[in-house]
C-alpha cells in the first residue's frame, strides 16, 4: 500500500469513529477538503461549529491504527469510498434524499467489512428483506422462502442479522446457494446477537459479507439500529417487510426505503396477527406493494418489463372454455335419467333452436350424452 | 290490492320467469312500454327479435298465479320496482355500468323475498361480505368478526348464503344483533345449501331477508351464481372479499363491484394459503383496498371523512417522547455500575456540554440515576 493510500485509510478509520453516524456536517466537510485534510482538521479542532459539536467528545479518544489492528485481528477490513468495490451507485440515492430534506440521508464515511467478496458486486442485484425480531412461524417460513427464492434467481439478500425475520432471510439465501449481506449496528467484534454466531460464520463461509458502519468495540444501541436501517434500505434495490408489529424497526427501514425512492414491499399476513399489523398498515397507506413470492419481489423491485412474475392460475376444469350458452345448457342437464331438448330449453331459458345446436356440440366435447330417456350430463374422462 | 296493482304484480311475476336473468332486451322493452304491456306482448310473441330469442322457450310454460301462490306458501312475497321498498338507488348503478358497456349490468325485473323488513331500508347502509365456500378457519373467524363488527356499527351485511365465508358473515351479523340479507341463486323454496336451513331460519327470525331473482322451483346452477353475484355487489355500499381461491365466485363478485363503481376491499391472509391467493391477486392488481376490521371496511366504503377508522398504536414505552439526543444518552448509560459524563459523551458521540445538560433531565424523568461510581440507567417505575 502506498503512503498516500495508507494515510487515506487511516483518515477514513479516524473519521468513521470520531462522529456518531449519521454525520451530515462532517460528511460535507470531507466532500469539501477530502478525508485526509478533514481528519487533520477535526483532530486539531479547527472545524466549523456543526462539525465541532459532533466530534469534540471523541476527537482525542481513539487511534485509527488501533481500530485497523483490531479489525485485522477478526479478519475484517475497512472499505472506503475510494475503493473500487464501494457501492457508490447505491449510496448516491442519499444525495437525492438529502436534497429532499431528509437530514439523516448521509452515506457512511467508511464501512468495516468481514468477508472477501466485493460489496459493490454483491449488491448489484440485491433486495433487502427485513422484519420483526419476534416473528411468528408464518413470518419465518415466508422470510426463508423469499431468501431461497431470491438466491435461486441470483439476487443477493440484504438484512440486519437480527433474530426472527432477518435471520430467516439470511438463512434462506444460504440454503438457496446465494449470497447475503448482513448489516449490523455494532462493531464487528461484538458478538451480537449471540445466538447468531453460527449464522455469521455460515454467511462468511458461503461468500457473503458482514458489514458495519461502526468501528470495533462499538456496542449495539437503539439509535444505532435505526441509523443502520438506512444502509439496509440503501443496499437493496427494494425492501420487503415480511412481518412487523405496529412499532417496529422494520417500519423504520420502510421509511428509509421510501425516503431513498426505492420500491417498498410488504408481505400480507393474517389481519388478526399482531406481527402482521405493521405490514397491513404499510399496505393500507398505499406506500407498499403486496408480495408473496420471490418472483413478485423481483417484479416490484427489478427491471421494469423484464422481471415479471407469472399470474397464478387455477386448475383447469372440463367445462373451461365453454361459451356462456353452452355452459347454461350443460348446467340445465340432469346428472342421470334424461331430458328432452324442449325441457332443456325451458330450464336454461334459451331458444329451442339454440339448445338443439348446442347439445350435439356438448356431446362431441364429451360433456353430454343422449340416452333412451333423453339428454343427460357426462363428465369428461381425463 | 287494486285490480291495476294486481295486474302489475302478475305481469312482473310472469316477466321474472319468462327470461333467464339478466335479460337486457326484455328490460329495455319494459322500460319502453311498461311491465303489463310488455308481459302481454311477450306472451303473444309480438316482440322484437332479441326479446323473442330470450323468451320463446318459456313464454307458454308457466303461470304467474301459480308462482305467486307457491311463494305465498313459503311466506315469500314478490317485490317489484313499483314498490316503495325497492332499492332503486342501489340498482341505479346498473344504468351507469351498462352505459360503460357492461352487458350484464341489468337490474332484476322483480325480487322474490322472504322476511318482513323493507329491503330498501335494510340496505341503506350495507356492505357485502363474500368469499370462498371452502374457507379456512382463519377466513371464517375474520368473516364472523367483520359481520359482528359491521352489525354493531349499524351496517347491514349482504352475502350469498353459501357455505364458508358467506355463512360466517351472515352469522356474525346475527351475533352482532344486526341485520343481514342473503341473496340466493335459486327459487326460495329450494333448500340450498341444505346445511344452511338453520341459518336461513335465524336470518328471518332476526329481522333479515332472504331474496332471489329466481321464482319458486328454479334450481341453483353455476351461471345463476355468477348472475346473482351482480345483485350482491349492487346491494352493498362496497364489497369485501374475505378469502378467495384464484378461481372463485368471490372474484366474480369483485368484478361486478368494480363494474358498478363501488369500493372493493380484500382481507389479506397468509401468502402461502391457497384461500388467500385470490385476495392477494386483487390487492396486487390495485383494484382492492386491504382491510382487516369492520371500522376499516366502513372507512373504505362509507361516507368520506366521517367513517374513519383508528390508526393502530403500539404500547407506550418509558423512553417514548424522548428527543433523539436524550435517547442516545440514555442508550449510552450502563445498566449497572456507573459512567462519568465524559465517558457518556464519548460513547454517545455527543458534546460533553449537551450530555451534562441531558443527564439531569433524564434523572428527573426517572430514566437515569447518579450513584457513587457515576451515572447509570434507571427503569421508570410505572
Amino acid at each position: 500500500m502506498s503512503v498516500d493510500a495508507s494515510r487515506l485509510r487511516l483518515a477514513r478509520a479516524y473519521l468513521s469513529r470520531v462522529a456518531e453516524p449519521p454525520a451530515p456536517a462532517l460528511h460535507r466537510l470531507i466532500s469539501e477538503v477530502g478525508p485526509v485534510e478533514a481528519a487533520d482538521r477535526v483532530h486539531r479542532g479547527d472545524v466549523p461549529e456543526p462539525v465541532a459539536r459532533t466530534t469534540e467528545s471523541r476527537r482525542n479518544a481513539f487511534r485509527p491504527r488501533d481500530d485497523l489492528a483490531a479489525a485485522a485481528a477478526i479478519q475484517a477490513r475497512l472499505l472506503i469510498p475510494e475503493d473500487p468495490d464501494w457501492p457508490s451507485w447505491q449510496f448516491s440515492s442519499f444525495i437525492a434524499a438529502a436534497a429532499q430534506g431528509s437530514e439523516d440521508a448521509v452515506p457512511p464515511l467508511a464501512l468495516w467489512v468481514r468477508g472477501d467478496a466485493p460489496l459493490a458486486g454483491l449488491v448489484e442485484r440485491a433486495v433487502s428483506v427485513v422484519g420483526s425480531r419476534s416473528a411468528t412461524p408464518y413470518g419465518e417460513v415466508i422470510a426463508t422462502e423469499l431468501g431461497i427464492g431470491l438466491a435461486e434467481l441470483g439476487v443477493t439478500v440484504v438484512s440486519g442479522a437480527a433474530m426472527g425475520i432477518d435471520g430467516a432471510a439470511h438463512s434462506g439465501a444460504i440454503i438457496g446457494n446465494g449470497h447475503t449481506v448482513a448489516v449490523v449496528a455494532c462493531g464487528l467484534d461484538i458478538p451480537y446477537p449471540l445466538d447468531h454466531l453460527g449464522l455469521f460464520r455460515r454467511i462468511l463461509t458461503r461468500g457473503g459479507l458482514v458489514i458495519s458502519e461502526y468501528p470495533p468495540g462499538v456496542k449495539p444501541a437503539k439509535h444505532r439500529f435505526l441509523v443502520r436501517n438506512r444502509l439496509i434500505a440503501a443496499l437493496g434495490g427494494g425492501t420487503v417487510v415480511v412481518e412487523a408489529g405496529i412499532r417496529s424497526g422494520a417500519t423504520n427501514t420502510a421509511a428509509h426505503t421510501r425516503a431513498l425512492g426505492r420500491p417498498l414491499m410488504a408481505v400480507p399476513g393474517p389481519v388478526n396477527s399482531a406481527m402482521s399489523v405493521g405490514c397491513l398498515a404499510l399496505l393500507r397507506s398505499g406506500h407498499a406493494v403486496p408480495v408473496g413470492t420471490a418472483a413478485q419481489v423481483i417484479e416490484a423491485s427489478g427491471r421494469i418489463g423484464i422481471d415479471l412474475s407469472d399470474t397464478p392460475e387455477g386448475p383447469r376444469k372440463d367445462t373451461d372454455g365453454l361459451e356462456p350458452h353452452a355452459l347454461r345448457v350443460h348446467e340445465a342437464l340432469p346428472e342421470r335419467a334424461g331430458m328432452s331438448a324442449e325441457e332443456v330449453a325451458i330450464e336454461s331459458g334459451l331458444p329451442l333452436s339454440r339448445v338443439r345446436g348446442l347439445l350435439p356440440a356438448l356431446e362431441l366435447a364429451g360433456l353430454a350424452q343422449r340416452g333412451d330417456e333423453g339428454w343427460h350430463r357426462q363428465r369428461a374422462n381425463r
